[in-house]
């Protein structure tokens, strides 16, 4: 029996949302997720090793890739490009693993229009007051950041209707919404749109 | 918070997919599933109680029902019509619990095209040559009998594509099953399409 590709998964939630805790929980969980190596423009820290920590390439391969389609998503940070390399993720999907995406709403919206296939799951706080105690909770930011922050939640929140999913992190709940995610990808496995030759198969 | 609305459930699968004990197994592992009672014309037999083992109507009653769209499907046994009213899978629903239809292709198709809602779930045996086999291993049945089920399985194939999602039933494997329809009914519940307010609720 062939490997079944594995499934492009994009995992997008503001600040507060426990993105972080929710996907540690959710490889310890299952070993059916792999990572993709990243590109990046920024020159490489002692130590760090080409094709492991990064793809270090030029500004002008970089853009090059982005016009030709070949980033799936990217960013840029102090002056640098950060991006997912279309052929980095392939090779995770072909070799049957789920790949995860923690990315932005602008970068999901990308991905999902260059691969139609993916699967795009917002993350949020139980409640807009309950994200709001979690950013004040923290005591790290100024509260000017703690503004932005919220601020910027609400565009996030505009485009939610473009995601297929939306999962609700509760407090202490992470645990419970990385087994939301699991139902998530176990059901899409299932779906007919992903198995589009099922009569053929069946009678092989 | 107001209760979430019901999923509706609709299995189909061929003479031996297993349905009836992979439905067993769901139930056994969750008490959201509920039944409805379904509406009938034939006589109540003794110690059936109308309401309880069926609702006992005329045919006159039953085809304008189905006129109505008030029957979301039915099927003729014997020269008795059966089928599920809609108002008493509306109860189901509206009351929270998820309601499990066990029909034919052709029941599964009205009930999707009165309730776009409805997930449409086909149960398949691993391939065609183990549906023989299981048929064949039951040695209750005529040789007549097995072909006519094997072939309506061509039939039942040939709508599959018009289902939501596919699952195999292993042998032995009911339970593995049943817990592909867990993931289902919990994957389906946090579509964006069945949470349509999530922004509005978000900030409420």
């Amino acid at each position: 029996m062939k490997t079944d590709r594995g499934l492009l998964l994009v995992i997008s939630g503001p600040a507060g949302s426990g993105k972080g805790t929710v996907i540690k929980s959710l490889m310890e969980k299952s070993d059916s997720f792999s990572y993709s190596v990243s590109a990046t423009t920024r020159a490489p820290r002692p130590g760090e090793i080409n094709g492991v920590n990064y793809h270090y390439i030029t500004k002008e391969d970089f853009q090059e890739r982005i016009a030709n389609g070949g980033m799936l998503e990217y960013t840029e940070y102090c002056g640098n490009l950060y991006g997912t390399p279309k052929k980095e993720a392939e090779e995770v999907l072909l070799g049957g693993k789920n790949l995860i995406l923690e990315i932005e709403v602008e970068g999901a919206m990308n991905v999902k229009k260059l691969y139609n296939e993916a699967v795009l799951i917002m993350l949020l706080p139980p409640s807009f007051a309950k994200q709001e105690e979690r950013l004040r909770g923290r005591g790290t930011e100024t509260e000017e950041k703690i503004l932005a922050r919220l601020a910027q939640t609400k565009k996030e929140l505009a485009v939610a209707e473009n995601y297929d999913y939306v999962a609700y992190n509760r407090d202490g709940g992470a645990d419970d919404t990385a087994d939301d995610i699991l139902a998530i990808v176990r059901a899409e496995k299932l779906r007919l749109s992903r198995n589009p030759d099922v009569a053929t198969r069946y009678f092989e």
